[in-house]
């Protein structure tokens, strides 16, 4: 069985730790690992690491597989989308790539940012899910309610199926409910959660897609020739600008919308996996261990008189005084303080900063790059400095600036630094100069992470103020 | 008449604004000045700044000084203590000097940290105030209370003076009452907060400290030969090692205690003059300006269904999500969330801070020197990132490092640069680099704000790492 773990959150709910570039999967927020590290951990039993896929957005490529870097996934696993179209459209062209390279291949389906506490629970079920979709059974995991949630979509259980302990004909897909229709679902006791996770074999979602979604399944044939590796080093599947132009003109729609509730072929299994979908902040409560008080700190925290209260922080001291049901996210460029029953409107906090033009609903203050990533540090009229680190081995492309010089002073590791017709090999303590309009690049030729200080002057200090003559990484 | 402003706050009330090293008095909490400024200018139509004198601890006459420098107040009319010995002996010796200067000088005492809503009345009560004290009164400034607190003393009134509107004999000093009694000194009507103002000759308060605080008194003489303008640049008033000595020795005992509530000869003044001690944060809500919601937001805030709350920020975005009577106060190094009601513990957390050896009780991310300040940008096992800012024509001491190397890139302004025999002159965009034991000096030559990055290289990166061979401001 092959896995596809759809990593395509917008990174609102967990704001300001997650961003629109760096969303929520991306993040620690539980346990070890960021959330698809510990989805990829989690499958590993089941599914080796050569047989796990990813769909995500293009913007999060690099940080993905810069992620997943550790397992040894494969770069060429990874698809980047141009564009966000829900689930239908990304199910189908990885059903495409897989049917493909095997015609027999099954298929599951993972969100990225789950949380999953019973994970040997969860083996069991995909492997019971596995059996069912060899019998061409489009297969989802219903999980039994515990509150009468409106977040998620239901499931009705029909008949049970013979011969199968726990699992069941789907009666029908409900969308998310009003609150009393919720009540009802859970005293009915017929009712499960839809938690997103689906098997099948490749060419049976390709059947349902083309019977239910024709107008999505009839281009993955074209998107297919579009598929390219990307330029450069980073090596994933990306769409050529063609593909990206038709990609972004198809229905943006779910699989459940699209196949799942329109299908007679769908069974359900009874999961009790200790599922969450970590929706907000708020959802830490289930999830996370708390101390004495009902506390989960995170951080330099000093509390005082504080009950059932969360604080993400980090190097900086967060002090917190008589809290109850609060929480506190604090990062570099941006402090949340949040009254834990309005975790849910995060999300319109960070609408009206897009609203505002504010770059903080977007960006972190440290960006991240394929060669590694840069924070900026302070600023002035017509300064800025930046903690530029470059991964071992990495390079920045071959650049100019019209509009600033820029200066560099090693603190870590060993730079190489081409300037013009010279190169320079830089250790720690040793500057070096970049007029305006200086042919640079900048690598990290040793094994350990180099870490220098950029002074950028001039009176236009913009990140656009960038020629690119030559770019390992396919940037232009 | 002369005013004198005792500016000996501890900073532990407005943390993580103010600190021991930056307390109350020097932060900018409400007005357009900091709380010293805003005192200054509120006594200026009565009492010309050549009649002004500051008495404040060691640590802080730098910081004052530049605070009042607009105001172009004398920086020997400044008397640093070397250590905090509450009200009476500041009192005592500033008596002394004055008397010594004018042998009817009439003082009033003024802490340097209260709101004054009223001004046009205060002057007018300091006017009547000035005028019994010529008549050789004690003369106390009494509120009339709004609410039954327990965390001021209580002057009881007594027999009205003759021909004196709203001027009273004191019965009885009472220190801070509990609750019921608080209450019960509301309802009577005859009782009135102490604020700590007060009016006398200097003669009269210095016989009267002979009678009832002889320990005190008895030393004045021997303080005064002590006292000498400091050594350097900074020209206030401190004194000698002798006198350091003997003033530590002494007892720490309020005027209230050592005098008022002994003598026979106080009397009060009943003063309508909007006076607020603002104690604690939640004391904003008495005297700054609400928006519709009830809130109090200073800085880059980013508010949604918040009521009654107070955000006190800067550059970095702080956004707030359904908070209720809750204090959020953001500093670069430190962050405090607090419950409004809990306002009065703030105390707390800065003494286990304190205990737990943490600095951010004391010092401020960017520190303050007497030639300008600088700041911890960033900082790794052997480097540290500082942005320095040198005043005008100022400069830092002669000196050298054993465990460090420091290289400099100025960003703004201009530089001059000793270096063991050499002497350099940077502009923005040029850098230099000090090596380990080399002589050095940085001073800025112009007219305008120098800035510069300098990174701090070696194994040992410590502010005690600096052997000062010459310094303008008398430091060793």
């Amino acid at each position: 069985m092959y896995g596809v773990i759809l990593a395509g959150g917008s990174g609102t709910r967990f704001w300001p730790i997650s961003r629109e570039q760096s969303p929520k999967q991306l993040q620690k927020l539980i346990g070890t690992g960021t959330m698809i590290q510990n989805t990829v951990q989690r499958l590993l039993p089941l599914i080796p690491i050569e047989k796990l896929y990813v769909g995500t957005h293009q913007q999060q490529a690099i940080e993905t597989l810069s992620q997943l870097g550790a397992y040894k996934f494969s770069p060429d696993h990874l698809l980047a989308e141009p564009c966000s179209k829900n689930t239908a459209l990304a199910i189908g062209l990885m059903a495409k790539i897989l049917a493909d390279k095997n015609a027999d291949a099954i298929m599951a389906i993972f969100p990225a940012d789950h949380v999953v506490s019973k994970p040997e629970n969860f083996i069991k079920v995909l492997q019971k899910a596995e059996a069912l979709a060899k019998k061409d059974f489009l297969v989802t995991l219903g999980i039994p309610p515990t509150r009468p949630e409106t977040g998620f979509g239901y499931l009705n259980q029909g008949s049970k199926l013979e011969d199968s302990e726990g699992v069941y004909q789907v009666e029908r897909f409900e969308e998310k409910p009003d609150l009393s229709t919720a009540q009802k679902y859970l005293e009915q006791g017929t009712y499960f959660w839809n938690c997103g996770v689906f098997a099948w074999k490749a060419t049976t979602i390709l059947k349902e897609l083309q019977q239910h979604a024709p107008d999505i399944h009839s281009q993955l044939e074209t998107l297919m020739d579009c598929l390219q590796r990307s330029s450069g080093k980073l090596d994933h599947l990306e769409l050529n600008d063609k593909g990206c132009e038709l990609f972004s003109s198809l229905p943006s729609i779910s699989i459940d919308y699209a196949v799942m509730e329109k299908s007679s072929n769908v069974v359900m299994i009874s999961s009790d996996i200790g599922w969450n979908d970590v929706g907000a902040w708020n959802a830490l409560d289930e999830v996370c261990e708390k101390d004495s008080m009902g506390n989960i700190l995170t951080g330099n925290v000093l509390a005082r008189d504080c009950n059932n209260s969360i604080v993400h922080g980090n190097n900086r001291l967060v002090a917190i005084l008589g809290l109850n049901d609060m929480i506190v996210v604090d990062t570099q460029d941006a402090l949340l303080v949040c009254a834990k029953d309005k975790s849910q409107d995060v999300k319109k906090l960070v609408e009206s900063l897009n609203e505002k033009g504010k770059s903080e609903g977007k960006l972190h203050a440290t960006v991240k790059k394929p060669w590694g990533s840069y924070t900026v540090l302070d600023s002035g009229p017509d300064f800025l400095l930046k903690r530029i680190e470059v991964l071992p081995g990495e390079a920045l492309s071959l650049q100019s600036h019209q509009h600033r010089s820029e200066h560099w002073t090693v603190v870590s590791g060993s730079a190489k630094v081409d300037r013009d017709e010279e190169t320079f090999h830089l250790k720690v303590n040793e500057s070096i100069t970049i007029p305006k309009n200086a042919k640079h690049r900048l690598a990290n030729p040793g094994s350990e992470l180099l870490i220098l200080f950029e002074i950028q002057f001039g009176n236009l200090l913009d990140e656009n103020d960038i020629l690119r003559h030559e770019d390992r990484y396919g940037r232009r």
